[in-house]
């Protein structure tokens, strides 16, 4: 991976140029965050031409390493106008990696109503009239441009709502199935929807495997570092059996499940929705209850859920999707909630923030509570098809907030909160409040210790480590970030000893290096860091690192806990 | 004006409280700014419980003064996030002032669903079921509150989108004519509407004179002040016959009159809906060119426009809206602007904010452009009724830009840009980036020495002087806010020495106190840096005092000028 392909939307160009030294030992979010901080304006419109949308593989992407295939999405974010890394898996990482590309900037726009197809290939990128794609949503894409090339070719690309600039609207990548994995949180599908791409496709057949500089330390890094996730119980036992669903009945438990708009901490049809039951529900009907989201994943965390009649409804179905659609929003059909999601993959929005979203919409009164069937019609006909209805909604759950003057608004930054009530899980409440990305669980997952008593335990109704919980987790999840591994990596990670070791000697066998641990945990400050310096340039302060005014006033059953932090408390995140 | 009435919304009482020492010096901004800091937490939901809506006329409110009939609004803007005041003329100011209020604050709310009339008397407050009321616009509300009362009743109200709590909605107050001014900018309907209220009546029919400490001092100063207002050519002469809609071709003339959603700076059609051709519209349908907003305007810029069969359309129909309707929007038909001003006064919105997102809308797509009629059943049928599309633009001019993901959004802090062009006006668009209340050619009226040569010259397309102009216009208007004086007495202010002192001496005659000349000014400073502060610690940062960013790349004809000031020259405006 050594040339970035700088592309640039008004003059449809592409000039390849080498990695800056400052870069090369950058991938990932690390990658897209430097970028995005080096060269956007902090303060310009995102959907302006002074954005810029930026693509970047992990530093071992494109390597036999298990987990390894994710690729970082990051811009200037409509949802939160703060900066975005948004990662995925699907195919267009290693294809990327394989291309050499160790990172695609895309710059400026088109004259507006000008739509594009990026082929990106060996020689760099062409651009091609998509205006026959225009209006087609995310599967069709995908089949088209199947049709058009090979069942090989990857595809990126955005439906309806991001075309219309929608900041739910999320980049949908091809998996190894023919289906979605998405670039899901904070709008960057809107950001490409203004530079005019309907869709990127990919074509590495000229491309090359991705050279390793000791392969035979490579070879037993990647070992150990295997045999840890296959060790641990979490990556080895819960989420290959039950997906990441296992959660339901665990939050549900520990009163942490936010239910009907963050009323209730636990729900009494958890049940009926949950991991075991999607497990059972899966294999009775011959569906896959084991799926990955990019080749060599072991984890296989990912499910194809199909009907009765074992036709596929959606895969990738997640527990977040899950809990917002059956819990948050009282959809107690798993089968309408797998079609739900099927359809927000289809036009291409966050599933997370679809999910709440569409909760705050029935507390508004616009979608009665619980109706599966409702819910997938305002999908398709009204967000799908961005009618005012729809772009109300299709804009994130604050945009539903402000449409219906509700105060009971779980957003932070912009982005909707999901799955874990801040006022019974408090670690993952500081992670919300002090994210770069705006709420966001993924940026310092502190439910690990919290709630799964992975890394050892915080009390996660008390006050006392959360910060440090969340601090360090945040740290290490930036770090993490960049090298293109999955997150739940960090589950071995924090309690096999041999296990971050062999990440970072697979990082140095691949470039023949010598980072430490500690190189590691600064390079994870340093993105922070970075991050922080763009949104607080952008105009974001101490105010914007603050849970929603409820959370204070209205006690959550069943621990019938508050949000407790003081703005001093919580602005020790940042003393690093 | 010696009381306080403190109303909570959530139990339904009326506390009278005495003056606290240090409010007995202000009146009207001063005093509202002043306690919306002090009581309003900063990072408030501006629509939950924590926010107060307060009302304060200003200090000369009551008396003989000529233009002192302003009553003034505060609380936490939901439009812009920031400390909000509106002040309107009516019939509400000179009512509270006989009755002895110097401020009312309206605290938490009541369970959702319930809706009141409080009634407002010597004795204080009591609370109505105003269920009836609900779903009424503004005429109906105010024509049923007369047959409840009598005529004389003075009468603040919203309409449906201030129920619906939609951040356009303004507060409706009842002119001496049975018709309506407005608590326009900054959504402070949509507060009311939080709160509960649908509307407030005032008797005053067991309220006293003002008391004058010194009558003789003041009829002197009275008198002088008045007779500036009459020899000065705007307040004496312009205003009176063309009313504030003689600016159309004045800006057209400077190339800054924002035309077509700001696209140019001068428009062909002008002259179609300019003040002098409504002055001979008016004149030759037989509606009255001349009008007050209040009892004792001597100014008369108002006025009441009929149709052809003398039938009432519209008043207080302002450049600002017939700029935004007429020239903004090329709604070439002032009959069209007439009735579209009168809707807007009927459903209760901004009729600047509603214009402005009306242009947006067009450029969206939304509404052709120049279409009146379609513009009229969209604000009756849409944002009057609050269905989807209603929302999105009823919540003004941002959220229709975000719905449509537009990049040529007129807005600053979240509100919506007056009639001003500010690269070809440079003064305002200072005072536009600096406003604590976002964009607000109010708040710092740079048009008048821009273009009006009034208070010297600044030329309106360099950036020399722009600043400390803005900024001591600001400073003087702040002051000016909490006099209960209508703004226009700044162009005699500024050009006749003798009208600030008489002013002054109003004041110290009425207290019997000796404010000089500085202490006004530091009445000034102390107002806009108590709004400030609140601002920051909203979460406001330098970024926010900025235009947005199109105004820096796209240049307007006729003098294709850009907003070229950079960061550091606008936050010079802050150095006092």
């Amino acid at each position: 991976m050594n040339r970035i392909f700088r592309v640039n939307m008004k003059d449809l160009t592409c000039k390849i140029e080498d990695v800056p030294e400052a870069w090369a030992g950058l991938g990932g979010r690390g990658l897209t965050s430097t970028i995005v901080a080096a060269e956007v304006p902090p303060t310009c419109h995102p959907l302006g031409p002074n954005n810029k949308l930026v693509f970047a593989p992990g530093l071992l992407t494109g390597t036999p390493a298990a987990q390894s295939g994710r690729m970082s999405a990051g811009a200037k974010s409509p949802l939160t106008g703060g900066i975005k890394e948004s990662n995925a898996g699907g195919t267009s990482a290693q294809q990327f990696a394989k291309l050499g590309i160790k990172a695609m900037i895309i710059e400026d726009k088109p004259e507006a109503g000008k739509w594009y197809e990026l082929h990106v290939n060996n020689d760099g990128v062409t651009f091609h009239d998509a205006s026959a794609l225009k209006g087609l949503q995310n599967f069709d894409v995908i089949a088209k441009m199947e049709e058009k090339y090979s069942p090989k070719i990857g595809v990126c690309s955005i439906g309806i709502p991001g075309e219309e600039r929608l900041m739910a609207a999320n980049i949908s990548v091809k998996d190894p199935d023919h289906k979605i994995r998405s670039h899901g949180r904070g709008g960057l599908g809107a950001v490409m929807g203004s530079k005019g791409i309907k869709c990127m496709t990919i074509d590495d057949s000229e491309g090359k495997r991705v050279e390793i500089a000791d392969k035979d330390k490579f070879r037993a890094a990647a070992k150990v570092f295997a045999k840890a996730m296959l060790d641990h119980p979490v990556t080895g036992e819960g989420l290959p059996i039950y997906g990441t669903n296992v959660l339901i009945n665990i939050l549900n438990e520990a009163g942490g499940l936010p239910t009907k708009n963050f009323m209730y901490g636990s729900c009494e049809h958890h049940d009926k929705v949950s991991g075991e039951t999607m497990h059972d529900i899966i294999s009775s009907r011959g569906g896959h209850t084991k799926h990955g989201c990019h080749a060599g994943c072991i984890i296989q965390c990912s499910q194809v859920y199909v009907d009765e009649n074992k036709e596929y409804i959606t895969s990738g179905f997640e527990y977040e999707t899950v809990w917002g659609l059956g819990i948050n929003c009282m959809i107690e059909s798993l089968d309408d909630c797998a079609r739900i999601d099927n359809a927000m993959d289809n036009i291409g929005i966050d599933s997370i923030e679809g999910a709440v979203l569409i909760a705050v919409a029935m507390e508004a009164g616009v979608i009665p509570w619980g109706d599966g069937k409702e819910t997938l019609r305002v999908m398709n006909e009204e967000i799908g098809k961005a009618t005012p209805l729809g772009r109300i909604l299709g804009n994130g759950t604050a945009s539903v907030g402000h449409a219906y003057g509700l105060t009971r608004v779980p957003v932070v930054k912009g982005q909707g909160i999901p799955a874990y009530d801040p006022r019974s899980v408090k670690g993952i409440g500081i992670t919300y409040a002090t994210s770069t990305m705006g709420a966001d669980h993924t940026a310092g997952y502190s439910i690990a210790t919290n709630i799964l008593q992975v890394g050892g335990h915080v009390d996660p109704l008390k006050k006392e480590g959360q910060v440090e919980l969340s601090r360090n987790l945040s740290i290490a999840t930036a770090a993490v970030d960049s090298t293109g591994m999955c997150i739940f990596i960090a589950f071995p990670a924090l309690d096999i000893p041999e296990c971050l070791p062999a990440l970072i000697d697979m990082i140095n066998a691949r470039y023949g290096i010598s980072l430490t641990g500690d190189d590691v945990v600064e390079l994870g400050k340093y993105i922070l860091k970075t991050e922080k310096a763009f949104n607080d340039a952008a105009g974001f302060t101490k105010a914007d690192d603050r849970l929603p005014e409820f959370f204070e006033y209205e006690p959550v059953p069943p621990h019938n806990a508050v949000w407790d932090f003081t703005p001093e408390e919580i602005d020790e995140f940042w003393n690093f």
